[in-house]
């Protein structure tokens, strides 16, 4: 009976910054909560830590210190490590050394997940021993368990989400305050929404590693990123949120996986322009939420904070209970395994949506109607055109002119800008971003 | 290896309606996927119906039809019943004789859950075999599993839910198209969203049942539904609806748990005014949301189909498997089981919100001061009050008079409403919403 076994299963944990702390204080606070609810008691034995004598709260229990994580992976009383350094070369090296000793491994780390999965579920496969990452994705919102356990009976249709905070935090003080997007990434790093180094937050890669982890346990197989189409924010411009809003649209850094047919998923992150009026447009500051349709389920959505030290703790502490749980049974491997060989992410040129196009030309008669013609040839349709934002300045003599097109390839829009971009009205690369379709 | 077992497991369906037809239709259209991400094969082998000669569709699997439950239950070669007929007589049979006989338990039926919940989770500990209810709450949405084993780590300081798609989609109704409380319900029967006997939609019982097991699974006692607070939306007016929306309000039927101190938990469902800035005001039709707060996770929403074939279906599928993964292994209760002795639902009256408070008064002077005299000499302050809906008729005698009132306990408002009845000026009993603080 789980919930009378009481035995006590030691923790390691290797990492103890924000998070690391996080899940100390959780397990402290609410220790016998957690016992008397789940049935199994847990308890921290060791933790790895950079530098010894960095200044910590005064009941950090420096007594559990070591510099060396294989005095945490090696631990007899250790039988759950967890994994919370980020990287992808020496988390790799304790995740991999821990499902060697058979110890249930806990990571929040969706960068390691992301790029070495493969390796990885084959050893937890091998050593019969799971990984959970829970917190690898969205924070506190329990969207693995959901994919992986509470849809089980769903052919996944789509994931749609905004899990990057960072961005969703800098997109959201460009739309609302009307800030530049330096001025906004200024703030968010003064608020510690962003990290010194913002570059994986804002090049988009984080969102997509998240959306590739959604992707295998969805879709079955180990997704490679290079065949990932990943765009970040740091393209985009205040003209085009402007836009964005007179047309009813808000700018979001998005996450899309949508399955085509067996095996052929969609798999991008760029910033798109999604309607006012659904309810992702109302996902602010550094919340993160993920639409999952099923075809049962049918459409759901989870939200909830996706970053910080409770949030993530909440996650790596149901991970380690139910890690906890597995080891009380034989054969006890409830974590996940891709399951399917084959399978195979859509080409971006393929790919179909609305869109926005932005071209920077020159104001002189025929320029719409050369642009409109190259469309035409093409096959693609417009929806609507729309002049400059600023009609106080008629005479000026570069101006910015919007167009919005119907659902067509990305491919076939991509070459056919390459055309409208030889013509001389045209003064530099159209400037695109995806309408997207969430119905 | 969950993933590489293979065995089969059987299961046994009491009840063949909507969502028994929906758990056979998602286990058979999805066997492969089902049994690729869990590991395990489940297959019906017997279903009790209750008329065998019913005209059902072509393919129904009839040669495993009977007409007594006890055919399904005691079948060797059935490991897993779900019992999809509802009501609290026959349906606790079917589960505690389920139990009896060591066969994990799936079900949907929250009014059995929460009404006989202590007996049968009491069955379920004797015999070491769990109950499995994920669709016993807001249909689709895996919200129990996510308050029992996500937020397994938290505190939860609160669950706010809109969990009765009927009296959402009636309410919703009155609010945009203005119509009257029974047209609405009469255009729910029409669409199906609405059964011919609405009693326990519109009179808030449903609702309460689904609130007193998050209540139970989120504080770990079984809570008697007689010291449950409950209202429903039979009381609802046009007028109320329409001054709701002057003051930025919707109307919805709101259940409310919160944790106070240890073991004191205020558990309440009844027609309340939400600010229309606050996210589950957005919750249209027959959507449902739950608002969970926990003191790590933070604020989180889970938002999805509340009922409905494919929606209930998909939680049933998931908790077959869970119980399937649980026979796999040694002592495999993984199901709920109240872990608390102690615990009280806090007295209604001393509960604590803002009120809008509608008198129908005699217009003449002093009618306001009146009022006001009454609360001050309670000590209940006043934050605003308003003028009749419809100031053409200026002449009126009697009037509706709005007050908005500062939190105060429900009980100390209660009875200072009783002497203000007794106001000549007075000539109905007022009518009392809570104004929900949801920060």
């Amino acid at each position: 009976m789980s919930n009378e076994s009481g035995k006590t299963l030691g923790i390691g944990l290797v990492g103890f910054g924000t998070v690391g702390t996080g899940v100390w204080e959780t397990l402290h606070r609410n220790f016998d909560l957690i016992s008397k609810r789940s049935g199994v008691e847990v308890e921290i034995m060791r933790i790895a830590v950079r530098d010894i004598n960095k200044t910590r709260s005064e009941d950090a229990p420096v007594e559990k210190f070591t510099t060396d994580w294989k005095d945490v992976v090696s631990d007899p009383t250790v039988d759950i490590v967890v994994e919370l350094i980020g990287g992808t070369t020496i988390a790799y090296d304790i995740v991999a050394a821990a499902l060697r000793e058979r110890k249930p491994v806990v990571t929040g780390n969706k960068a390691l997940l992301a790029e070495r999965g493969e390796e990885l579920f084959a050893l937890s496969l091998e050593f019969n021993t799971p990984i959970h990452f829970e917190a690898a994705v969205a924070g506190g919102i329990p969207i693995i368990k959901t994919v992986q356990d509470s849809f089980v009976g769903n052919r996944i249709q789509s994931m749609v989400g905004i899990i990057n905070g960072t961005s969703n935090y800098i997109l959201e003080r460009m739309t609302d305050a009307g800030l530049g997007y330096e001025e906004a990434l200024g703030e968010a790093q003064q608020l510690g929404y962003a990290e010194a180094d913002p570059t994986l937050d804002v090049n988009g890669w984080d969102a997509a590693h998240k959306a590739i982890l959604l992707a295998t346990l969805a879709y079955g197989f180990t997704i490679d990123p290079k065949h990932v189409y990943v765009r970040g924010i740091e393209m985009v411009r205040e003209i085009d949120i402007e836009f964005a809003k007179r047309l009813g649209f808000v700018v979001k850094l998005l996450c899309v996986v949508r399955e085509h047919q067996d095996g052929l998923i969609e798999v991008r992150t760029q910033p798109s322009f999604i309607p006012r009026s659904h309810v992702l447009s109302s996902v602010n500051g550094v919340f993160n939420a993920v639409a999952v349709k099923g075809d049962a389920a049918g459409d759901s959505l989870f939200y909830g904070r996706g970053a910080g030290k409770g949030p993530t703790a909440s996650s790596v502490v149901a991970d380690i209970v139910e890690a906890a749980l597995g080891l009380g049974h034989e054969g006890g491997h409830r974590g996940f395994l891709p399951y399917k060989k084959d399978g195979t992410v859509m080409d971006i040129e393929d790919t179909q949506t609305p869109y926005y196009v932005r071209f920077d030309v020159t104001d002189e008669p025929g320029v719409i109607a050369k642009i409109a013609n190259e469309l035409a040839d093409a096959g693609i349709g417009i929806s609507g055109t729309h002049s400059p934002v600023n009609p106080d300045n008629p005479d000026a003599e570069f101006v910015d002119m919007v167009f919005q097109l119907h659902t067509c390839r990305f491919g076939l829009l991509k070459d056919t800008l390459k055309s409208i971009e030889e013509l001389s009205c045209v003064n530099s690369r159209p400037v695109v971003f995806r309408i997207e379709n969430l119905g």
